[in-house]
């Protein structure tokens, strides 16, 4: 069994290596989009949704050569919803993983355009992808689209988070955004995996909890470093969320109990691995990651 | 044979009931969200490109209820691309239509996220097709993703279009600029119709070029008439493009060496249906009334 480690820089190069090959050269025309970009995808990124497709793909029998575009595609959706997110009509950031985020880097129009063709060239990128039948392209694209989208997807919890800001907010409110805005994503990034293995519905559903589970996790987590964290370390503003007056776990909760909801979420993930029957480590191994980031 | 204005009226009604099946409805949460799509949704578009994926794929043989969730989604992501071009840092346009943007209705982050979204239901929509195969839904969306795509799609086109403003450019970067911003979108709509058809690759190419030069002479008669026709009957502020400073075809070639030719480039697309072995009177139809629509 290789490291975490060794998972984690396999993954990465086989990603990155994709989004090379799908994304146009800096140096085609229009040259200062395809800039824009290639600064957001290769900034840095941990490429953790990436790990969740080959992961969750593996563990069904997926070759990784019939992951590794399904992953740069997931990455891409990613990206261009961060690129999104940090124009100043949304969240208005100038940092993103310790670099200028687009806008600040290429103008807000590229940047506009650069989230929009990502979207585009992740889609297109499925839609081509030789290594698997059509039948699987299809459910891919939308297992993806549906997690990427609307009512229950990533858009519509961006949309909640705006709606959010400023507002008082439960618990219960606050963890339906992060099910919508990180959860349903990473979900459909497990999905993509397990319906490229050929798992069958039950194993497909299981796939879906231990992810939606680990969505939630990784943004509990991500509240807790956005407290914790110096914004050096953290590569974004620190104290972004407290300064625009978001609901966040430790607002709510303190830090200590957001701890503990941080330990319980990571149990409800690993519970529904427990019912796969597969060697299911490394989902296992992820969930571990994401829950001792804060640590 | 039906009159073109019946078989609008019927395209039309096809791709409204689609679009109304395909996009949240307006009371379903996020509301404002899915408000702000629909607005600018049924916000009485002509919708000529679903127009010509039905004409396209009705030429192969297609059936209408093949056809319409492609329809609708082509035109969702032209509306995306209309909602995101409207915005203050691209062509910061207060009027679409004849209605306020959606920018100006609902503000810039949910106009931003409804036209990210509005593409994603797109993808979705024909990756789900229960009329279409696999092979077709994965070959229509290949299609779309490079028609609406980079680097020679209509994202390019656009950026393109941005870098273009204000520069003094010549005739064959103003052609090269609408072939992507304009024509490949509508080039990928009459590629998907023939796709659904079972055109034959030849078949498939020769319709391509007729689309495509059926996209330049849009392009041409939307530079006409945004400089011979008043803001009310534009539905959109006219004289916007010379107050922007844009290239257009008369500003370069003056408005009568323009409508010469857009005659030609109608003679391009004419001749190019003259090669497929079908009855093309349909499309033959679409590049008259384009042609016309500046008289």
């Amino acid at each position: 069994m290789p490291t975490l480690d060794e998972v984690f820089d396999d993954v990465r190069r086989r990603t990155d290596e994709a989004l090379d090959r799908l994304v146009p050269a800096a140096g085609v025309a229009p040259t200062r989009l395809h800039e824009a970009i290639r600064w957001s995808l290769f900034a840095g990124g941990k490429r953790i949704r990436p790990a969740i497709v080959f992961a969750a793909g593996q563990t069904f029998g997926a070759a990784p050569e019939q992951l590794s575009t399904t992953a740069a595609a997931v990455e891409m959706i990613h990206t261009y919803s961060l690129i999104h997110d940090d124009l100043p009509p949304m969240d208005d950031d100038d940092l993103r993983r310790g670099k200028a985020t687009c806008h600040k880097q290429f103008g807000e129009a590229t940047a506009i355009l650069a989230g929009d063709v990502l979207q585009t060239l992740a889609f297109k990128a499925i839609a081509e992808d030789p290594a698997l039948s059509a039948d699987v392209r299809a459910a891919v694209i939308s297992a993806i689209a549906s997690g990427a989208g609307t009512p229950a997807g990533m858009v519509s919890g961006q949309q909640l988070d705006l709606e959010a800001e400023g507002r008082s907010m439960d618990i219960d409110s606050v963890e339906q955004i992060h099910r919508q805005k990180t959860g349903s994503l990473i979900s459909a990034a497990a999905a993509s995996g397990a319906i490229i293995g050929g798992a069958l519905a039950e194993e497909l559903a299981l796939t879906r909890k231990y992810a939606g589970n680990l969505g939630l996790l990784f943004q509990i987590t991500d509240d807790l470093l956005d407290v914790t964290q110096p914004t050096e370390s953290l590569g974004k503003t620190a104290g972004k969320d407290a300064s625009a007056k978001k609901a966040t776990y430790p607002s709510l909760l303190g830090v200590n109990e957001t701890r503990v909801l941080a330990a319980n979420v990571h149990s409800d993930a690993i519970a529904a691995l427990g019912a796969i029957n597969k060697d299911t480590e490394l989902l296992h191994l992820l969930a571990d990651l994401i829950l001792n980031r804060t640590r």
